[in-house]
């Protein structure tokens, strides 16, 4: 006998629902939540699609617990604290297994970043993962994009294009002559389990000016900045932060992959270059790097520098989603 | 060349963002609202799938509008007033002419009911659409599922079957001999344009036990107030307020649509019987019919009884998702 949504839902997708703040949780038509006055919701939705966000073979439990984090790095670039998220699940059958793996997934990171599952529904067709994540931040603290001012210093959290190697790596477009197995296992963890970087941006916000997750790729993100900023920005090339794998690459394929690359869910941020030892501080706290790659300028555009000053010029398209 | 995210979120779903209690709206990675201190958020979610939820030939204008609907009926629901939304669309291209008739669906219905559009993301893939619905109640004031007590009367607003026996008449199934299609018309609209029944839903909170919308078919929804609140129920059959079309239906072919039908989205709810004048005020003042049909009763279970005295077994499964 087929499972019916109220099964499924009751099997697993139900969580302790006592929780702070969760008046009314799943089984009603709506939830209720509570949110302190001196609070500020901050609300974000993002939808993974099988052969799109994730590969076709990708296991549940890392379809589950990706498709929670890209929602949650929303939230940190908000500098936000995440609480409460909602989910709705298409899927073509009801398979115990994959559910199961699924929500497991899932469970993973609500543990690692103390969010709830507090609602959504359930349907049948192709395979697809909307979530809508909630978080709180203090009024008037969250981070926009359009705060970043000319002089203000760049920085990138973690290192960049880990994902889009991981990426190349899944479709067989790494030969083993250029990267070891082994070197590429760090990276396909990325595209798979990305950690969103929620600590980080919500220890940040005090003092950065304007704050992104870098999904789309480097450049179209950090572009996202400066157009709403109404600035340019100068970023030194061989400053990017970068694994070995991925610096491996860059040597014989060139920066194509850490610029424009997406799925890494760093932050890209800008601060006053007052910050510098209040953020290196943070850094060291928190055991994240976080590296200084340019500075912003009047104007418009971002210039990427070589070593020896010549300017390449950037590619400001990133990733497409049509 | 096709047009990417960015231009089609800023072409089509760009909304007036000065809004009260709107803090930030689209464009950043997160929206940030105001909750006024006195008032709790009631969240709630739900997809429409193509060919599961619409038929492949609705119009875009009935589908956005339709999106909508479905969600703010589970904040009428809850007694909830309805603000905000997210939506996550999934299309498998971006055709402009498609695109511009989704969002005035959309924007319809978001002037009748005054909610706002304040993020989300577009994604290539399969149509799906994926909305989260946010809205306010005052604290204590959410109208449960598990509130109806033995003795307490049972309510529907408007007429049942409506939406079902449009969608027999869009499939094929209707016979001209049996309806003319003039009295199918206000069916099939009722399937592609529900009306929330949010202002129903909010008048009545203070005066009813508990609340349901009923988008599975009413035995299927009745049933969910009932296992939720640990009772019974006494229907009388004949006194289920249906249109003509519908009785018309009834008579040939008997209770089964207007029964387990779903996608009406009216209210079933419970009152003490000493609310009736009040919520006949209610039906009244909004022009809005509210037909009592039968009983709360000790035990669990629902019985159909007819004008003979007859008792009818009920189909207690109603739509079944999977």
């Amino acid at each position: 006998m087929p499972l019916g949504e109220f099964d499924l839902i009751q099997q697993f997708f139900t969580r302790d629902q006592d929780q702070p703040g969760l008046v009314v949780g799943i089984g009603d038509d709506a939830a209720v939540v509570k949110i302190p006055p001196d609070r500020r919701l901050v609300v974000t939705a993002d939808t993974l699609v099988a052969g799109v966000h994730f590969p076709e073979q990708a296991s549940p439990e890392d379809i589950g617990y990706k498709s929670l984090a890209v929602n949650l790095s929303d939230l940190g670039a908000m500098g936000a604290i995440p609480r409460w998220y909602t989910l709705s699940l298409t899927l073509p059958v009801a398979n115990e297994a994959w559910l199961s793996a699924f929500s497991t997934g899932l469970q993973l990171l609500e543990t690692e970043e103390a969010v709830v599952l507090i609602g959504g529904d359930t349907t049948r067709g192709p395979l697809s993962i909307s979530i809508q994540a909630m978080g709180l931040v203090r009024p008037g603290a969250a981070v926009l994009r359009s705060g970043a001012n000319a002089g203000d210093d760049i920085y990138v959290t973690g290192t960049l294009g880990d994902a889009a190697l991981g990426l190349q790596s899944v479709v067989g477009e790494v030969s083993e002559s250029l990267l070891p197995g082994s070197a590429l296992a760090g990276c396909i963890d990325r595209l798979n389990r990305p950690q969103p970087r929620t600590i980080a941006g919500y220890s940040l916000a005090p003092f950065v000016t304007a704050m992104i997750d870098c999904s789309d790729g480097f450049t179209a993100d950090l572009g996202h900045i400066l157009r709403a900023s109404g600035c340019g920005a100068e970023v030194m090339l061989e400053s990017l932060p970068l694994s070995s794998a991925v610096r491996c690459w860059v040597e014989s394929q060139g920066w194509q992959l850490p610029l424009s690359g997406g799925d890494d869910y760093e932050l890209i941020f800008t601060a006053d270059s007052a910050q510098r030892e209040v953020i290196n501080g943070i850094a060291e706290n928190l055991h994240c790097a976080i590296t200084p790659v340019g500075k912003v300028v009047p104007g418009a555009g971002l210039k990427l520098i070589k070593r020896d000053g010549v300017v390449v010029e950037s590619d400001p398209r990133g990733y497409t989603h049509f």
